[in-house]
C-alpha cells in the first residue's frame, strides 16, 4: 500500500483526491493537512462515513507521496522538507509548471526555490512518461493545459500548421472555479449561462506554450480563452489552427490513433458521421462522456473550402485535468499498473 | 474473475451495468446480447475504446451470472434456460419484484413463470442480506423503491407511525426516463423545470408497500408520487409519517443508525445543524453527494409544532437504485466482499 | 403613469420588480432606494444600458407607490411614514402576512407597529380581489405560500378532506435563495442536486396556514417541506390531502375551474391524458411553462385505490410568487386593467 | 392593430413569435396556420389558457404580416401570394438571407423564387435599418449570424484586421435544436455537457461572411464553430481577431458605442474589471442576462502580449437572434417605435 498525504484540507483539488485515493487498490491516505483539525466529512459530505479527519499543524507525518492541494507558493515552500525525508510530491498547483524563471515570476511572482524547478516532471504522461517513472516531483498540469495540450499535441509533432496562431476556446465546468464563494459562482447567477472569464492572457497559455513550444521545435503562440459553462465537471477545448498545406481528415486521425498509441486514457474518435448517436455530431467529444473519470476524448475536423483544422477535447477537469492525472502520475512513479484505479469508464449520463 | 453476461443491449441500465463491470477487479463481462449486432461504443460513447461488442442471437454463451437489462417481461422468458445452465440471474425490470400474483398481474400484466418469483430474493441487501447470499435469482428492486423503503424501513420497523398514510415524493433525475426519446425529455422542455409524472398508483408504490408491510406486521400504504427534477442522476424521497407519539429527533437517529450498524453503503447523516455546509440544510442529504456512487444518504427531523416525522434519502438512481445494487448482489452471491467494485464516494461536486 | 419607488437596492426581489416596471406601460421607476448610491447597472447585469442608479439617505422622494424590497422589519419602519404621505405601499417581506400576534412574534420577532396589520391586504387577488382594490397597504405574500393556497384554496371550500393533514413539498428555483452568497448556492454544489432545507416549521406554513383556516372555516394544519431544485425561477408545489369520500377527477377540475373563473393568471390543466406532449405527464403542470411570467398552472390527480388528491401548482417564484403579483396587487390599487404589464406568456423553453 | 399570422404551428420559433405577439400592445394573431388544425394549447403549454387554435388548409387569411415559421424551401413558395395580396412577409429561415445564388444552391439547393431575393432585406436592423422601414419582404437572420455579426460589424467597419482569419465560436441553448427529438438532445445525455456540431462551413458561416464582407469591402471569411450548451435559450458568440496593428481597449469601446448609438438593443459594456459582479469577469457579457430579451450585450478585450482582438456578444437565440428580431422589423415596417413589444429586460437570474 502506497500511504500518500494530502496537503490543503477544504478545496475541490483535495475533495476529488480523497474520493480518488479511497477507491484505489494499491493506496491509502495516511493524512490530511488543513489549517484548521476537524472532520473531513462536514467539509467534503460526499465523503459521509469514511471517517476522515483533518490533521493540523506544522510538521505533516510520513507517507510515501504527498499532494499538495494549495494555491501557488504553498508547494515551493513544504515540498523541499517533503522530498528531503523521501516523500514524492505531486505538486497541484503551478509552483513548477514553468521552466522560465522570467515569465513564471511575471505570471505568479517571486519563486523561491527555482532549483526545484529543474528536477520537476511536468506531470501529463502521454508526454513525459519515461520522466515520471523516476520523478520525485511532478508538476501536475493545469486543467486547461492538458485540455488544450492533449489536443494539440499530434498535429504540432505532425508540423505544418501556423504555430503563432493557435485559437484555443476552453469551455470548464464551474468546479474549476474552486470551492471559494464568489458572485459570479452563485446558482441564481451562473445556472443558466455560459461565461467568459480571463479571456486573454490566461495563467494557462503560458503552460501550453511551453509544452508545445518544445514540441514544434519554435516558439508556439497560444490565443486562449477562458469561459464557465453551467455545469460541474469536464472541459472542452475547441483549438482551431490554419494548415499551410489542408491535410486530409483521415490522415490526421491516423495521427492521432499513432501519438496515442498504448496511451490507454486518450481515445480517438473515429465513429462515422452518420452513427446512431444523433445529429452529426457523433465524431466530436461530449464532455459528459469522460465526466467523473480519466479519460480524453479527441474529435477533430477540416474545413475545406477556407482551409482550417479544429481539434476538440474533453476530460473532466477534476480528473484528467487534475487528480486523476495526478494519481495517473503517482501510479507510474511507484510503478503501478498505470491505470490502476482509475478504470471507471467517463459517466455517460 | 466472475464472468458476467448482460441482456440488453442499449438502454441506460445496461451502460450503467458496464460501466461498473468494467471497473470491477474481480468481474468481467463475457458478453453482451442486444437485438442487433455492432459495436457498444457508438450507442454509448462513455466506452469508447473499450472495445465491447454487442452480439445477438438467441442462445446467450456462458456466464457465471447475467443480468437482464430489458423491459418487465423479457426476464420471466430468458431466466429460466439460464438458472438451467447455472447461470445466477439478476433481473433489473419488475417481473419478480411482488410476491403476490393477483397484484402483480394487475399492474404488469400476466406472469408466465410465477413459480419463479417464490425463490426470487428482493435484492435490498440491507433488508435481505443472507437470503441474496444464497439466492441464484435476484429480483433487483426498482428505483423509486430502493430509496423509499432504505428511509422508511428503520422508522416502520420502530413502529409507533400511523402506516396507512405514509407520503412519499420521489424526485429522479432524467436518466431514470430511460434511453428513449419523448418529448417531455427533450432537453429544451426539461432543463429548467421539474415535472410530475405518474403521480397516484405509480408501479413502485407496491414494491414499497409489499417490503413495508412486510417490516411493519400490518398492510401498509405508500401514496406516492413522482416528479423528475433537471438532472441527470440521483432521487431524492421525501418521506412523510405521522406518528402516534412524537419521538425524538436523537432518539430517530440512534434508531436508523442502530439499524444501519454493518451496512457499508447506508450513512445516516448527524451532522449538527449548525456546520459550516451553509444555511441550516446540512442535516439533509443532497442527491450530488451520492451522484456516481452505491452510498445511501439519509436524513431527518421531526415537526415538534404539528406532529410529523419527515425522512429523506438520496441515492444514486442509477447505482443504489439500479446498477450499483445489482453489483452488490453479485458481489454477496459470489461471497465476495460486500463493496468490492462500488468503493468510490458520490462526486459531490 | 404611476410613479413607483423601490426600496432596497442589490437583492433579486428588487432587480425582477425594476425588471417589470420598466416593461409596465402605466408605471415607471421614480427612484431607486439602496444604503449606498451607485450605478444599477453594475449590480444588476440585465439592467444594462437603462441607466437606473440607486439613491441613497432618509428621505425617500415622493411616489405613488412604494416596493419595500427588504427583509423582514424594515417595512414596518419605513412604510408609515410613506402612507402618511400618501403613499400606497407594497411590503415585499413578512412583516404584515400574519394576523395573529402571538404567531408572528413567535416566528419572527417583535412587531412594533402591529396596527398596520390590520389595515394591511394579503396580496393573493384570487382571494382578496376587492380588498385589494382599495388597500393602501399590501402585504405581498411569502412565493410558497402564494403557489400553495393557490393550489389547496378551492379544494379547502370545497370541503370533505381532512384539513389537519394537508402535506405540501414546494420546490424552489433557487432565486428564491436570495442574492446573498452561500455555499450551498455555489455552482458546483448545487448545479446537479435537488436540496431539502427548512423541513419542518418553515415560516411559510403559518401564511398557508392563515389563509386556508379562514377558508375551511377551521384550523388547517399545512406539514410543509421546502426544497431547492437545480433551476433558476420556479416553484411546483405539491398538495396532499386526504379525502373523507374520494371525489371525482373531472368533478375537482370542474370545482377549480369555477373557483378561477373571471381570474385570468391562474389556469386549470384539463389536458387529455394521452395529449401530444409526451408520457402521461400532459394534465400536471411544468415548472417551466410559467417561468417568466405572473402565470400559475394547476392540474390534479385522484388516487381511487388509496384515497388521495393530489393538486399540483406551478409558478415563477420571482413572478406570481413575488414581484409579479406585486404589479398585479398595483394595478389593482390603481384601478388599471389587472393584467397589465403582465401578459407576456411563460417561457416554455 | 398589426394583424399577424403565424406559418407553421409546433416549431419554437412560432411558439415563441406568439408568446411575443400576445404581449405586443399594437399586434395580435389573426392567424396560426399548421399541417393539423387544432389546440395550440395542447402544443404549446405555455400558452395554456389562450385559447389559441390552429387553423390548416391551402388559403391562409388575411392578414398585415405574415411570419413563415417553416424550413427552408416553404417561404419560397408561399411568399409570392401573399405578397400579392399585400401581406408584408418575414421569412425565418433561410430562403432569402443569402444575396449570391450560386452560394445559395450549394448550401442549401435549388431557389425557386430568386427574383425574391433582390427585393428582401436582411433583418438586422443595426446595419439595415432604412431599407427594412420599406421593406415588404424580410429575410430574418440566422441566430448565430446575428450574434456574430452585431459582434464584429463595428470592428470591421472600423478596418484594420485580418478579415481572412475572423475565428468565431458560438454556443447556443438547445432550443436552438428545435422541436424535433434527436438523441443528442435527450435530457439525460445533454444536461451536463457542452458538444461541438457543424464545426466546420455552417450554413451560418455564409450569412456572417455575407454581411461582413459587405462592411469590409472585400471578401471576409468566418472560421465559424457552433456548440450546444446545457442552457436553453442564449448564444454566446466568442469572435477572436487578429490586428495589423493593436488597438487600445478604450478605443476600441468607443468605436462599439458609436456604432450602436442609436440603437436601442445593443449594449456595449464598460464596467470596470474590478466591478462588483465578482471574478474579474465583469467586463464579458452573461448569456443568463438577456435571455428572454431582445437585447444584445456585447464585451471585448485586447491580448497585448499575443496581438489579438476578442469580442463577445450574448442574445437570446429565440429573441435577437429569432423572434424578437422579427418583431423589431415588424415595429419598422409598420412605423411603430422600435422598441414596442419589446422592453422588457433580459431575465438575469
Amino acid at each position: 500500500m502506497i500511504l500518500a498525504g494530502l496537503y490543503g484540507g477544504r478545496g475541490y483539488v483535495a475533495r476529488e483526491l480523497a474520493r480518488l485515493l479511497i477507491a484505489h487498490p494499491q493506496a491509502e491516505i495516511a493524512w490530511w493537512h488543513s489549517r484548521e483539525a476537524g472532520s473531513a466529512e462536514e467539509a467534503h459530505r460526499n465523503l459521509m462515513g469514511t471517517g476522515l479527519r483533518f490533521v493540523s499543524g506544522n510538521e505533516p507525518p510520513d507517507a510515501d507521496v504527498a499532494f499538495i492541494c494549495a494555491p501557488v507558493g504553498v508547494a515551493m515552500d513544504v515540498a523541499p522538507a517533503l522530498l528531503e525525508r523521501g516523500v514524492k510530491v505531486v505538486a497541484m498547483a503551478a509552483d513548477f509548471r514553468l521552466k522560465d524563471q522570467g515569465v513564471f515570476e511575471r505570471v505568479y511572482g517571486t519563486h523561491r526555490r527555482w532549483e526545484l524547478v529543474k528536477e520537476a516532471v511536468y506531470g501529463i504522461p502521454e508526454l513525459h512518461r519515461e520522466a515520471i517513472h523516476s520523478a520525485r516531483l511532478i508538476a501536475n498540469p493545469g486543467c486547461f493545459s492538458s485540455a488544450a495540450i492533449l489536443a494539440l499535441a499530434p498535429l504540432i509533432r505532425r508540423g505544418g500548421v501556423d504555430v503563432r496562431r493557435l485559437v484555443v476556446d476552453g469551455i470548464s465546468g464551474t468546479s474549476g472555479a474552486g470551492a471559494g464563494l464568489d458572485r459570479s459562482m452563485h446558482h441564481p447567477e451562473m445556472w443558466q449561462t455560459v461565461l467568459p472569464y480571463n479571456v486573454v492572457d490566461h495563467r494557462h497559455s503560458y503552460e501550453m506554450e511551453s509544452q508545445l513550444s518544445a514540441l514544434a521545435g519554435e516558439e508556439a503562440t497560444v490565443h486562449f480563452t477562458s469561459y464557465y459553462g453551467c455545469f460541474g465537471r469536464g472541459i472542452l477545448a475547441a483549438c482551431h489552427a490554419f494548415p499551410e498545406k489542408l491535410p486530409e481528415r483521415e490522415a490526421l486521425l491516423d495521427a492521432y490513433e499513432e501519438f496515442y498509441a498504448g496511451h490507454p486514457f486518450v481515445r480517438v474518435n473515429r465513429l462515422p458521421r452518420d452513427a446512431e448517436a444523433g445529429w452529426n455530431y457523433a465524431p466530436y467529444p461530449s464532455v459528459a462522456d469522460v465526466a467523473g473519470s480519466n479519460y480524453c476524448q479527441i474529435g477533430l475536423d477540416v474545413d475545406e473550402r477556407r482551409g482550417r483544422i479544429v481539434v476538440f477535447s474533453a476530460i473532466d477537469n477534476m480528473g484528467k485535468g487534475a487528480c486523476g492525472a495526478a494519481v495517473q502520475n503517482m501510479n507510474l512513479m511507484f510503478d503501478l499498473v498505470e491505470t490502476v484505479g482509475l478504470t471507471t469508464p467517463g459517466l455517460g449520463i
